[in-house]
């Protein structure tokens, strides 16, 4: 079993060790309930360092108060036998009162990077996210940290802290791990029931879909977020939360389809939030 | 004379050589133009460290629109020559597009700390501070790092930022160092002309007064500004900022005057703005 840290001066003082031996140390942040995709960075981490270190921890400040702290799904004995088979050296599983103790005030932003997209529809969850982040940084002190890109501007804005803060962490983003079907790897996908989880794949349809168009020739992205949106108005009651058609470095949204270009969705699938996203690149 | 270091890839280089080899490293972040206040931390880092770097670099951000970065006393080579004498092992001296490149978008923020005192007349200044403090925490690495206590609110925020970030650098403050005459040793000193040099003696002088009336038993703080400020009135021209009767660690307005109490004060003499403080501990 992999060792599990529950504490941050443990942890300081485990990572401050490795780093004296001159060893490498791959950090892979995540909020438990590991599926694939969490598996790929894991792996991915294993290969490229000496060390690998995997934090489990929800964090509270990047859920708005409506959103779905409570009900995130947790288990953190399957996630720890999970990565045994891996051979982490360490998973860093703080509670809540280690990370924020009473009187916590300070906080990280990347300013014109967390209110779009995502930001827009969740305020303060960015923040949340960075905070905790370079928090992690500080306590783990990586050489590599490993990001999946389904969150394509959370490695956007991690990417732009590490660098902005000089924090001397290299951000690496891999591939969205999806099911058989398309449906990109998630642990919120278990809130799904049998015919959500059947709705839910007209959103990966619908960034396909829009490969496609632009492949064809149109370069209007109003045209092509109309093209989507009627195909996913196939699958009732499934409500598009947004869409952006964007830089996928400043994340400022494009009218005509150029160059490298995030195409990104958020979408409530009864009351799950999923999001998805495609990058795509055309002369 | 001390190796002077421009660039933030050197420096991040230098201070992980330093702390491979296991040495401790003492920081002293100032904005140049030193005096025997910097020089006190300098003399302390040196004691307690095997390594001291020193940063000299004004911070633009932490200026406000209509302040005094463009007059804010700047001379290199008089501050390098000075830190020689110390045998400092490193000067860190960037330029600003080092510090801040093209599209620079992130900050640090210490909530509910940041907007009082200094921060209520100069607002945005201690997100500028905190933001350049963790930035070179970042690249300079230290396990201790050196502020005057005459800038009181910078070093609470800067603990507070440490502590609450899992920074893992110790805070330590040393006292304000003054001339002769009692005035607060600061660069911005040379700015004043030998009139204001006279007036600004008052600062000092009120601080002590006050003192003296809390010692004799008045505790009502209304009473003690009241007394202050007729005090400081008898030096014509002279304009308070403000004044702070308050927690030395919250800096919560104490209206009764009880435990560990900062007593704070900013003013103009003339168009310079001084500032200077005491903590004063009663039953």
């Amino acid at each position: 079993m992999a060792k599990v840290v529950k504490s941050v001066e443990s942890m300081m003082k485990l990572s401050g060790g490795f780093r004296k031996k001159g060893l490498s140390i791959g950090f892979v942040p995540t909020m438990g309930y590991l599926h694939k995709g969490h598996i790929s960075l894991v792996k991915e981490a294993k290969k490229r360092n000496d060390i690998v270190v995997v934090s489990i921890f929800v964090n509270p400040p990047q859920f708005g108060p409506r959103e779905d702290l409570k009900k995130y799904p947790r288990d953190i004995k399957r996630d720890l036998k999970l990565l045994s088979r891996y051979k982490v050296n360490a998973v860093f599983a703080p509670a809540a009162k280690e990370m924020y103790p009473d009187g916590y005030r300070t906080g990280v932003e990347v300013k014109g990077l967390s209110d779009k997209l995502c930001g827009a529809s969740r305020p303060g969850h960015f923040k949340g996210v960075t905070t905790i982040v370079a928090k992690l940084f500080n306590i783990v002190r990586p050489n590599n940290a490993y990001f999946g890109e389904k969150d394509f501007q959370q490695q956007v804005m991690i990417r732009k802290m590490a660098r902005d803060m000089n924090m001397g962490v290299r951000i690496i983003s891999m591939p969205t791990v999806r099911e058989k079907d398309g449906l990109a790897m998630s642990s919120r996908n278990t809130h799904l029931n049998k015919e959500d989880r059947v709705k839910a794949l007209v959103i990966n349809r619908s960034l396909k879909f829009a490969k496609i168009l632009v492949n064809s020739g149109i370069r209007s992205s109003v045209k092509i977020k109309a093209a989507m949106t009627k195909l996913m108005r196939t699958a009732r009651g499934l409500k598009i939360d947004y869409m952006s058609i964007c830089d996928p470095e400043t994340l400022d949204e494009k009218s005509i389809i150029k160059g490298k270009t995030l195409i990104a969705v958020a979408v409530y699938v009864g009351k799950t939030r999923l999001i998805d996203n495609i990058v795509i690149n055309c002369a």
